[in-house]
């Protein structure tokens, strides 16, 4: 590719995932090679794409599936960015060493080359998300890599929540900030809560936007996983918002899909200059976003 | 009044600001009469409520509107507070000493005493938004006050688009975070861009209160001020929120009236369990909040 175009043509690769590993990855090479052909120069991948969401058991085979980063995956994926000449976000389950393990993102430039590696910093267990069983918090910090289309920040699903990451994330540059997601509702709060909890999602992620004055992009994964009396009900609605906050594509919660949008770098200065938060930023005064808690002291 | 109640009944005070600061006194006192017979706990008053939104110009003579805190505005709303037994944030134009002026709040507790004082942080200097003419950026930090209804947290305005001030606000241990307003749109902005920017300023506060487990209440002055073909049309539409960043309460964007809503604190408790972003914030990793920029560090 040419250096870092003023609009960056993004894709968003919303799936199903299967319980076999290869046909995901077949799935995904597929999906990739359509979005490119679609004229995309940066896709994105969900969280975990090659497997089930295992995280909903706590079963020490699942470490069985992950892998390391450079491995058998991540090469694959590199050669399909050479060949399609696209940027790639592509999470996996990694073995960093053995009993080390990382809920990651490999971030692959457009020529191939392997430009980073994010591990997840926020790790959440819940009901049905027992992540802090399998994934060692990431020790990667918040960073943004260059790659041909721009800077690009990742953050993965549980990070979203915080806006700490997405901050440290924008101070270091980053025009786009992607969030390859695995989030679901459990059928049987859905109606109670499935509709709020959305909007929760969707609203925190647009505000990263507007009070940084990025591009934000989620990608999730659609479909049912788990036992047909319980399980989780991943809600898909993958989406792209402006610096504004403004949506400018979004998927539907149940289907297979590619979103797309393209990101017009020019209105990052535009927004920043008529709300300029950077300015303004009272850096002497945070101090104590390091600490736990400060509402118990006197 | 009794120890903290579960429930706190909060009212805003949406109201139109005159030329003659007597007048916007004696309404503010005639609404928070009215309110507090309706049942309010808790009654907040717009950013300088008690003056037209001078920062439009650049004049030595506006330092003339200041008052000292306490001072005769002050000493009235704190017999107002005893009288009615009602809490109460009171914004004010502080003048702290010669030359040095701030855009402060009162917290006055429903004995009348004064809890403290919140001199605002983020101070803009945009077109028609001249403050940091006139207001030195506080020194009071970012805290939460005991009052008898519970723990208040109190901001103003461009305070809002700072995710640290939320968050350092709720570490502090608020229960609901205040937003004195005064916020605008630019009448030949309005079409284009006046919907997006409503929709970003509401977005980015009901985040707050979603991100903090947290209710939210912003509270905006009405009408236009300036000169017919400029000045600001300010907006309204000051809204409540509970920690699941669901409005519960929501005034028009052109007209004065009280917004009344029932806070049940049981929610703040029952929304982190269930999301604890509390026990999850990576504070190992968040040092670099109190740097300005680090895009531009190798």
């Amino acid at each position: 590719m040419r250096s870092p175009p003023d609009i960056i043509r993004i894709a968003l690769v919303q799936m199903q995932c299967e319980e076999d590993p290869a046909l995901n990855l077949a799935r995904a090479e597929k999906m990739i090679t359509e979005a490119s052909k679609r004229g995309a120069h940066l896709i994105v991948l969900p969280e975990l794409f090659k497997t089930r969401y295992f995280c909903q058991w706590e079963d020490v085979r699942h470490f069985d599936l992950a892998e390391p980063i450079p491995g058998p995956t991540i090469e694959r994926m590199q050669q399909l960015a050479r060949q399609s000449n696209v940027v790639l976000v592509v999470p996996l389950f990694e073995r960093r060493a053995a009993g080390l393990y990382h809920n990651s993102a490999a971030i692959i430039d457009a020529n191939g080359a392997l430009v980073g590696v994010y591990r997840k910093m926020h790790i959440p267990h819940d009901p049905l998300y027992y992540e802090k069983y399998y994934f060692t918090p990431g020790d990667s910090g918040f960073r943004a890599w260059p790659t041909q289309v721009g800077k690009i920040g990742v953050l993965i699903c549980w990070d979203q929540w915080f806006p700490e990451a997405a901050r440290l994330t924008a101070l270091r540059g980053a025009e786009v900030l992607v969030y390859p997601t695995a989030i679901g509702w459990h059928p049987h709060e859905k109606s109670t809560w499935g509709d709020a909890q959305h909007k929760a999602w969707e609203m925190v992620q647009r505000a990263h936007a507007i009070t940084n004055g990025i591009f934000v992009a989620a990608v999730n994964r659609v479909g049912h996983e788990g036992p047909a009396d319980g399980g989780l009900d991943f809600w898909g609605a993958s989406f792209v918002c402006d610096p504004f906050g403004r949506i400018l594509a979004q998927a539907s919660h149940d289907r297979e899909e590619i979103v797309f949008a393209a990101l017009d770098k020019s209105l990052i200065e535009t927004v920043r200059r008529n709300w300029p938060f950077f300015r303004d930023r009272r850096t002497d005064a945070y101090q104590e976003l390091t600490r736990r808690y400060i509402g118990d002291m006197p």
